[in-house]
């Protein structure tokens, strides 16, 4: 396993500034935005004139990889919610709306495929997440689940064609959220081979999700890491609830991000079940923790999980005790 | 204290039946629907000719009496979702659907004042509840704020003709459904005497929020007490988490709604806070338990919960050891 | 469900007393041992001229039915320990421990068949359980898995024959013990339709077993269900562990057998999952509890457990908050 | 065991009719005050003239008996603390107080010995409880303990010649208040046999103590148990700590005494230790819980815990499973 | 946050020595001890010639900071007890301890006026903590609190004059123990800008206390924080309670001190909040831990607590996903 | 407290390599397996020609010293199980094994002597482990009992002989396996001074024991601790149990061996009891870990536990606050 970065963590700096300061602290990899106006990777731009090779070229001159491509805001629109929800990523209808963020996340694709990265994460979205609830409409969710496999089943084969996989984040707010919805999406599509997961431990954990069942229920189907922690803070969990709403700086929050070890994630057993599963690639640090600087957690999230990351597989002991 | 009971547990009996049996099974008094086509109390019908004052002598009859109204379906009209969502409940514009609920939930208050009844519950509704998570609409939250002074303020000042309270029922997919939400509506509408609660914990507690402490802030809005319990369901939480969607009788469900003391409400703290408080009112028993028959839980409840009920404070100790 | 009263707790009193009592104290059914020595019922001999009918007449003539045979003590001597472990039970080598087990298990069988009952509730035994840990003898579980289906799927066919299908048991120190075990043995004998588990919830929980679970995984296999529940004896665990060994009485113990209620069994757990698989069945009280005398028990286990058997399923509610 | 009622909880009532009404009520036995000033009994008064043997009539012609005496206020005036702080009890110099206390407490043992009463409850009482904290005064502890011999040794071997019991109430701001100091207290005056325990759970707990562990570490030292429970307010325990200040009744205790059942004791675990030691003596119900009346305590404590009360030792099992 | 070091750990050492081999480990800032017979630093000498002046060069010389005098003993003295429970401190009626200890404080502010440091730390001292509870003096914490206004008052507005704040560490045996407490005691003294908290987490723990709490309900007024760390020995709770007497190197201790990171705190969570509420200050270590060598802790401490110290608050993110 | 390392971790090198390795790495000592075929060291080997001395130089030429040797495997064979589970060991007969057993551990003993050495470990083994269940041979613990004091009185005779102590390692599957059959142990062979434990604390924790209450109750009986943790699979508990039987290896495992940090051993707690006991010993990683390579867990360990051993106890500190 190795230790990543988000660029988009520093979006106001060049990608190149970004790379040299996180591979100077040691990460080993990093993953790049490709979404519309992430301020440091365009993908039209990218996809002219062999620049994707020279973006590869100037990450791997920092010793660095490129883990995978986020398409995170723009992949929203697909599903979404459309109207006034979303007009901050992209303002149309709705099927300008689906227009948009296909297209997008094709291109993400396209990218990848120059820039030879396996993976492109993104959300699926949802129309409303309130219909998780089977009243007033029973038939909701299911509903959910058509426009699903009729939108997102034309985008997997065209990333087949890549041959670059997509990386759903399981978050609230989208379609897939737990391990049911996990399961069932990709078994609505037929496992296709290019539909899978970005584990992110800090979305399930609110919800009571153990994350390492998800690891256990999806061994093949982990396709990127995310090494960010939620934190549910205890003593404001009796007035505000882990869905608790509100800017994420308020001091009387129950639920924020955190930066991997400052949370309730228990890494060391996310990272033995990830080893248990074969996953030997990276953990990519995001920082949405409001509770202290980007540069505290370039640092504590080094010193927290570099130590933890497993580098190989049991081997086995040949003595008596163990060979008999 | 008193038990009561919700006459919708058994909407496909009259309403005449159903305070027989419950009376006789020791509940003192009975919550009545009157939302549309409820099939037991038609508002409208019930306007006509003095028939208020029949069905109010129909109910003490019995020995009974009525706690509340329940306009639960046809008030989350008013502040949505909309569109097909809630086609099941009136089907209509965004404008036909707000203008349904408010009259609807007005002549509900009409009614309980000819009633005598102090108190009608119901629901806010919402656009879409996945504006608690600030993104992508971090506005969002505000923006249904803003809403629901514009609807309700009208609605409670009506209310307050009628002499009659209006309890919101917090809940997820709802404007109010935590301690801030509860306290910020009261606020926003400046502390309008007519609104106030109908506190269900069973809708709080799978957020993790306290119910005790939602009683202990709200001292005084607690207008209402549902007996309805929720069983996090702790072997299946790890697959579905608390949010779980899904049919409410599949077995691997992480959430379900049972009758009280078979899920993870603590009521002996409920009603001791009740008591610290000063309720003295009806705890209303509603069945949404899918795993046993409404005529388990009608006997269970009473069995559990009518022990419980605590029937006058503390009036002190005269000796030495409590008197210095 | 039913609660049910074994008849071994007062063995040294006859049947037909036992049977007396439990009726009258609210008892709806009765399981008899038919192993040998049980002081109570001698296989062989009524299985002669009649005399399982006359059993069957005295049972019913106190209100009461047989929910199962116990054959507990005979059915261990089939996978062992034999040596001295069993000389107890019978005393002989280990092929003449095996045919006294068979035999007796079978005579049980078609006593059954004669009383029409369905269920004879057994162990399996193990030759040692030590086997669990795989040093020093890394095949010694599947050693005796096969011994198992060498011994028992003779058995099952026989039962087949009788139409009577064999509970076990599971409990620590037999092949059967947890849910993998159980699952396993089951396939072992390519789901044999006469194969199946008595619940012991008691047995399950001091390895820190999830009963409901149990019930989930199985849904299909339970055939009886004891009513017996351990104290993890907290302030005890310490230094004893949940294996301690030692007198049942010694008061530093960290795990005992009690009465239902007293251990830490949640019992409207277990109850919801059973009523969830459809189980409509019996819940036998067996009394092992040091604390307290049988009377004590009798009582105590009726008045806890009574109230919380499940009469019947969800039927639904036919109002529009759960019909739309 | 039997469920016993301190008369001093309705201390504004003669103790006739306390007697009467708790009798009817299902209560066995009776504990009565006779610290000065408790308006029930007066020990002077009772000395004389056959006056203990007329209440001891009465007391048997409501089917009660006496369980024991209580002299909580004035002995606590023996180690103090003296000054204003017990100004209440008494006022006085240290000597006085003490003199006071000393003779309160012998004249309860007297009256004991003429009324047949076996157990004479009170508190030791302690000069500065702050003395458990070995700064500023590291000898503090070890000085309380001296007078502790010196004071009470006397009064013990009086209560011997009476053939009466002390049972202490170990309580914080007392010299004993958990196994530690109980044990050592004992062992301070040479094991005299007339000093011992009246176990009252709610004092207990709120230090962490465990009541099971006191139970089985003092087996023979159990004179008296009080049924009384305490509540530890989780969701004011961040604010106010277990060993919160203010007024009983002020809602954001975080510590409260609370009748059987509504507090934070494990009763049925009490229980179970308190039989497996042999205790078949009176848990005696004392009402200091402000969230709700006495006469709801009455009704609650007894549909509570008399049906808990374990009447007999076990006595056996006779067949095979438990004879080999 | 920087890390920091009370020098009394080595009161057997001149100060130079300590700040020398406490720069050399990497500790930022200093607290000096100026209570009378410290044995490092003489209030009435240090007021002397410019003597201030030199001992700050010296600590600065080492690249450290003064960060707080400390005046823990002779503070304790104005409120009490006095007696003999402080006659180790100073020796005196009542009135003379009240003297003493107000003019030691005074003596210490006016050294930090001199020293230029912000803050002394000290404690209120209580006369007998045992009012904490409301027998038998229930007006006896008010009659405290009425002594503490009058004591205190004049020595906050002395403490205004010398431009220095006084922090008060809370700890049981005192005033101020709690959130309740610290707010009453601000309160009561008008919320006198001197007046603050010195936050030491251990002293709060055992008492349940929740000290991310303490923190936000008193954002304002922690002035200074204390780097120690309380252990509840969770084996030894049952027996011994969290108000355990008796030495604190007893094996069987239920509570005692330790260094940060080997006790109950939850460091990250403090931390947290601390940046949350903007705590930019030292964090001191001060060695109570009777378990391990002051070496021992001065390496442990600075392994476990510096890496974990936040060096700056966010400054948010700047891309779509975060500013939309 | 020291860090070691048990060379039979890579049995397939030679023990010089292997010591080369760890003292490379920090490691401080070496314990060395000494049972048959273990590959490194021949016990029969090095008792000739002075090849013991060579032994011993060879490993302090790495500045490392020999912490104790290891006879796990051979131990075993003495109380047994014998039969087929101990084949791989030692094939032969009963009395066969119990020689074998007896004089490879008597060989160790001769070697520990001849390398000045204090501590040879190993197991007890037991003939079944089952009989920790009273059902069906009561008396069989007893006679597990008997057959020790026989077999190990005189092993332990000569172990005094050669100034050599036994280490016993409790594990479930031995008689010795929690506190209180290794105090009953002890005192079965009257105390004897060559018997005490080798704590690793994996063994104690699935049995819910106290590593800490060991440490307490046998404080002059930890002859040496190993460095091994063990992980109670939360997600995989509720269907396997903690005795789990299978592979080491398989996913839904319910308990695994692992390194120490990597469990559920809390190892703060361990080390300060081991250093209020006054251990000054070593701490012998083993690696039994299936989750990650041994050379993770080489570097893991190190840095996880290193850090953590105490070197030196409190002395106490001098000031005013510490010795009034």
């Amino acid at each position: 396993m190795k230790l990543g970065f988000c660029a988009q963590n520093y979006s106001e700096k060049p990608l190149d500034e970004v790379c040299k300061m996180v591979a100077d602290k040691g990460y080993e990899a990093i993953e790049i935005a490709t979404y519309d106006g992430n301020g440091q990777c365009d993908s039209a731009e990218m996809l002219k004139d062999g620049k994707a090779k020279e973006l590869r070229k100037m990450v791997e001159s920092h010793g660095l990889f490129i883990s995978a491509l986020s398409n995170h805001a723009d992949s929203l629109l697909i599903l979404g919610p459309y109207g006034v929800d979303t007009d901050g990523i992209y303002k149309g209808t709705k099927e300008e709306k689906i227009k948009f963020g296909t297209e997008s996340l094709l291109a993400s694709a396209q990218l990848a495929n120059e820039l030879e990265v396996d993976v492109v994460i993104g959300f699926t979205g949802i129309e409303n997440f309130g219909r998780y609830f089977p009243f007033p409409y029973a038939k909701g969710w299911e509903a959910c689940e058509n426009q699903f496999v009729e939108l997102f089943l034309p985008i997997l084969d065209k990333f087949k064609e890549y041959g670059v996989k997509f990386a759903v984040e399981p978050h609230p707010n989208n379609l897939i959220y737990d391990v049911h919805t996990a399961k069932r999406c990709i078994s609505l599509v037929d496992n296709h081979p290019c539909l899978g997961i970005n584990l992110d431990p800090a979305n399930l954990i609110y919800l009571g999700l153990y994350v390492e069942t998800f690891i256990n229920e999806l061994p093949d189907r982990i396709f990127a890491v995310h090494a960010k922690d939620g934190e549910i803070v205890k003593h404001n969990i009796g007035k505000g609830g882990i869905l608790m709403q509100g800017e994420w700086g308020r001091l009387d929050r129950a639920f924020r991000f955190r930066i991997p070890g400052w949370g309730s994630v228990d890494w060391k057993t996310v990272i033995t079940e990830l080893a248990m599963i074969g996953y030997n690639g990276v953990l990519s640090y995001e920082h949405e923790d409001v509770t202290m600087s980007r540069a505290d957690g370039v640092d504590k999230c080094m010193d927290f999980l570099k130590p933890l990351l497993i580098k190989a597989p049991y081997e086995g002991r040949t003595d008596k005790l163990f060979t008999i």
